[in-house]
C-alpha cells in the first residue's frame, strides 16, 4: 500500500505534457495545480517549453533533479509508453495516465503494453483515460470542468473510488452542497493496474477516510473483491453504486471504460452478503456517505419530526412510514412535557410542529429536542426547516447535536436554492455530526441504510 | 368563475394590516408587494398610519376611494370578522385571509362565521390560514420567507394549487430552477370558502394555463371533486401530489391544515380513474408539471440518448430499463448512416457518446439528433450533460427542437451547482419546449406519466 499512499500524498508532482497552450489538457491540468498546491514541488515536461507559468520545464522526467512521487501523464497514447519507460527508470512511484485511447477505444494491445511495464517495476499506474487523484489535505487535485466547480481545498471523511471521471468530479460538488468534503478520491479509468478492489483495501486503512463511496461499472477481480470487502466493510462503511444493470446499460458502460458490467442481481447479492451498502442512484451515493459520515451506526426504528413552517412533516412521515420506519404517537407523559415548555399553538404529537415559534425563539428548539431526546421513545430526531429559520437555529442545533445523546439529522428541501449565507450553515451543520437531505424520501432510505449497516 | 379571475388578476389590491413596522407581516407583504407591481393601485389600510412606505393609508377598507379587487388580509383572527363585513359593504371581489387562528388552531366556530359571511356576498375568499396568490403576468405575488428566493415576474405555462404556503413557496423556487414559470398560483389554506375543487375548475377553464399541479393534504368535496376532474383531465395534464398517506402523516396534515386526510389507496384510484397524473413527491411533481409544460402528450416506448463527457448514459439506461421503457439498440443502417458522420472515437450504439466532441463542434450533436429523429427508431431524444458543453449547445439544441419533429429532452445531474452564466441557458432549453431533470430517474418517470396521459 505504500505506493498507493504516495500517489495521494505525493510531495513531488511532474506534470508530463504540460503545455502554454491554453484550452489544452496540458495547460488546463497545470493551471488547476498550480492554483492549488504550493508550485515548488510541481514539474512540468515538455520538450518545447523552457518555462510554463514561469516554472521551469523539463524536456524529460528523467531530467528532474527531485524526487518525483506523482506524474501526471498528458500526452498522446501512442507517445505514451516511452514516457512510461521513462517514469520507470526515474524510480517515479506513482503514474496517472490520464490519456485516453487504449483498451475503451479498442487498442487493448497498447494498454498491456503500458500495464507490463508497470507491473515489472516498482512503480504503479492509475488509469489510462481517467482524471486521477484529489487529496485536499496533500495538496492534489484533479482538472475540473463543470463551470462554476472548484475543489474545496478543505478535507473531510469520505473517500471515493469511481470508474468515471464525470461521476467524480461532480460528487465532489454535490456532496460539497450538502456539507460534505473528500478524504481521497481517485478516477480509475481502465484500471489496467491499480483496480477497484486495490483502492478499497488501501482506503480500508487509511484513517482520513471514515466513508468509502464507491462508483462501480465493473468489477474486474470478482472473487478478490469478494474476500477484500467482506473483511473492510467490519471496518467502515462502504457504499456502491453499481451501473450497468440492464441490458443497454451494459453497452454504455462498455464504451465508456472498455469494462464488461455484470448482472444486477450478482451485485446485489454480493453486496448484501458482505455487509456493502448498496446506493440505486447518485442521490442514494451522496445520501449514504453523508449518513454514514455524520451518524453512527445504529437501528433507527422510530423516528421523532421535529418542523419549522413549511409543512413538510407530512412528507417525512409519508416517506418514513413508506419506508416501514415508525413516527410513533409521543407519549401522553412526553407530550405532557412539551406542552408544559412550547407555546399554546404549537402541536405535540409527532410530528412536533414548532411553526414560527423557533425562528423567535431558537430555545424552544433546543427544549423539544432535549425533551423528547431524554425520553427514549425515538431513535433519531428529524428536523425539517425550508430555510427561513436555518440561519438562527444553526447554534442550537450544533450545540443540541454535541451534548445531548440522540443524534440529529435535517430535510431541507430548499437546499439547492438558498443564498449564500445561509448555504454557509449547511457546512457547520454537517461538520457538526448532523447530515443535511434535500429529500425526505432520501432521509428515510438512509435510515434504513444506517440500520443495516448496524 | 368570474371572482376566481378578478382575484388572480385583480387590478387593485388593499392590504388590511398594512404596518410600518420592519418584521411584522403587514409590513413585508406591503413590501413586497410595491417592490412587485404599480403602487398606485395599492391601497394600506391601519388606523394607525396615515401613510406608509410613501403610499396613502385609510382608516378602513371602506374609505378607499377606488373600487377594491382584492384584499389582503393580515389583522389577528378575533379582528377579520369585523374586517371581512367591511370588505363585503365595499364590494370587494376577494379576500385572502393570511392570517391563522381558525379551524387549524380549534376554532372552528369563528371560520364558519366568516365563511357565512362570504358565502351571503357577492365576495369570495382565499383561505384562512394562507399565503393567498400569485399571478405575475398581473403583478400580483405573495410574501416569500425562503432566503435567497425571489418569486420572478416572467410568468409561465404551469399553475399551482397548494394546501401549504411553504410549499408553494419553494416549488416556485425549484420550478424556476429548472427553468420553469408559474402563471398562477394560490395556496388555499383551510378553504372554508373557495375549495381545491374550485381552483380546479378555473384554472382548467384559464388559457394562460397549460398544466395545473396540485400539492394536496385533503379534497374537502369528494363526489364534486371525481366528477370535475374525470371532465377535466380531457383539458390539460392535472398533476397532484397527495401527501398524508399514511397514519403519522395524518396527524401532521390534520395539524397543519385542519384537514382530515383521506387514504392513499383511494385517492391513487381515483386519480387513475380520472386522468390525473400522481406524483409521489415534491421531485415528482416538479418532474411532471416540467414534462407536460414541454412535450406534448405521447407514448415513449423507445429513447434514443446522446452524451457528452461525463458517463451518464448508463445511469439513464439503467433508469429507463428500470421502468420498462426501451433503450433499442439502433439498426445497422442507422449505425452506419451516424457513423460516417461523426468522429471514429464516438459510440453510435445508443447511448451515442460524442465525447469532447460536442464541445468544439456542436454541429456533430444536431447531426445525431437530425440522423436519429428522421429513422423513427426512437419516441424521444435524451441529451445528458453535466455542465461543460450546456453553453455551446443550447442554440444547436433549441434549432432541433424547433425544426425537428422529435422531442429532446435532458438530464443534467449538475443543474444545481452550475454556474450563473450556464444557469442561464436552462430557461432558454426550458422555453424551446425541453424539458430539464436533474436525475435520471425522474426523466424516466416522467416518460411514464407522458405515456399515461397520451
Amino acid at each position: 500500500m505504500k505506493n498507493l499512499d504516495e500517489i495521494f500524498n505525493s510531495k513531488t508532482i511532474a506534470v508530463i505534457g504540460a503545455s502554454a497552450k491554453p484550452g489544452t489538457a496540458g495547460n488546463d491540468y497545470l493551471k488547476v495545480l498550480t492554483n492549488f498546491r504550493d508550485s515548488s514541488d510541481i514539474y512540468p515536461v515538455n520538450p518545447n517549453y523552457e518555462k510554463i507559468m514561469g516554472l521551469k520545464t523539463y524536456s524529460s522526467v528523467l531530467e528532474v533533479p527531485e524526487e518525483v512521487d506523482l506524474a501526471y501523464v498528458l500526452v498522446p497514447a501512442k507517445i505514451t509508453p516511452r514516457v512510461i519507460e521513462d517514469c520507470i527508470e526515474k524510480g517515479v512511484k506513482g503514474i496517472v495516465v490520464m490519456s485516453g485511447g487504449f483498451s475503451e477505444l479498442g487498442n487493448e494491445e497498447l494498454e498491456q503494453k503500458i500495464a507490463s511495464s508497470v507491473r515489472k517495476s516498482g512503480t504503479r499506474m492509475v488509469g489510462p483515460n481517467c482524471m486521477g487523484v484529489y487529496c485536499p489535505s496533500a495538496g492534489v487535485t484533479f482538472p475540473t470542468v463543470i463551470p462554476g466547480l472548484k475543489f474545496p481545498r478543505e478535507g473531510g471523511k469520505v473517500s471515493l473510488i469511481s470508474q468515471s471521471g464525470g461521476v467524480a468530479e461532480y460528487y465532489v460538488g454535490l456532496l460539497a452542497e450538502r456539507g460534505g468534503r473528500i478524504s481521497k478520491l481517485v478516477s480509475t479509468g481502465n484500471e489496467a493496474d491499480i483496480k477497484f478492489t486495490e483502492y478499497l483495501k488501501y482506503l480500508a486503512d487509511d484513517d482520513e477516510t471514515e466513508v468509502i463511496a464507491g462508483y462501480v461499472e465493473q468489477i474486474r477481480e470478482g472473487k478478490n473483491f469478494l474476500e477484500t470487502t467482506r473483511k473492510l466493510a467490519e471496518k467502515k462503511p462502504i457504499v456502491l453504486w453499481k451501473v450497468g444493470r440492464k441490458e443497454a446499460a451494459k453497452r454504455a458502460a462498455s464504451s465508456h471504460t472498455g469494462a464488461l458490467a455484470g448482472s444486477s442481481k450478482v451485485y446485489s447479492g454480493v453486496f448484501k452478503q458482505t455487509g456493502v451498502t448498496e446506493a440505486h442512484s447518485l442521490d442514494e451515493l451522496i445520501d449514504y456517505a453523508t449518513t454514514f459520515s455524520c451518524l453512527e451506526p445504529k437501528a433507527i426504528e422510530k423516528v421523532g419530526i421535529v418542523t419549522v413552517p413549511g409543512g413538510l412533516g407530512v412528507d417525512i412521515s409519508d416517506a418514513c412510514e413508506e419506508e416501514e420506519i415508525e413516527i410513533p404517537l409521543l407519549s401522553d407523559g412526553l407530550q405532557k412535557r412539551l406542552r408544559d415548555s412550547l407555546p399554546p399553538y404549537t402541536q405535540v404529537m409527532n410530528p412536533v410542529d414548532l411553526t414560527f415559534a423557533a425562528l423567535e425563539n431558537p430555545d424552544l428548539l433546543k427544549k423539544s429536542i432535549e425533551i423528547m431526546g431524554d425520553s427514549k421513545e425515538i431513535d433519531i430526531i428529524v428536523v425539517s426547516d425550508t430555510g427561513e429559520t436555518i440561519r438562527s437555529i444553526t447554534p442550537t442545533l450544533k450545540e443540541c447535536r454535541e451534548k445531548s445523546e440522540i443524534p440529529i439529522a435535517m430535510v431541507i428541501p430548499t437546499l439547492s436554492i438558498l443564498d449564500k449565507k445561509t448555504k454557509e450553515n449547511i457546512r457547520i451543520l454537517t461538520k457538526a455530526g448532523i447530515p443535511i437531505y434535500p429529500t425526505s424520501q432520501g432521509f428515510a432510505k438512509s435510515m434504513n441504510a444506517l440500520t443495516f449497516y448496524h
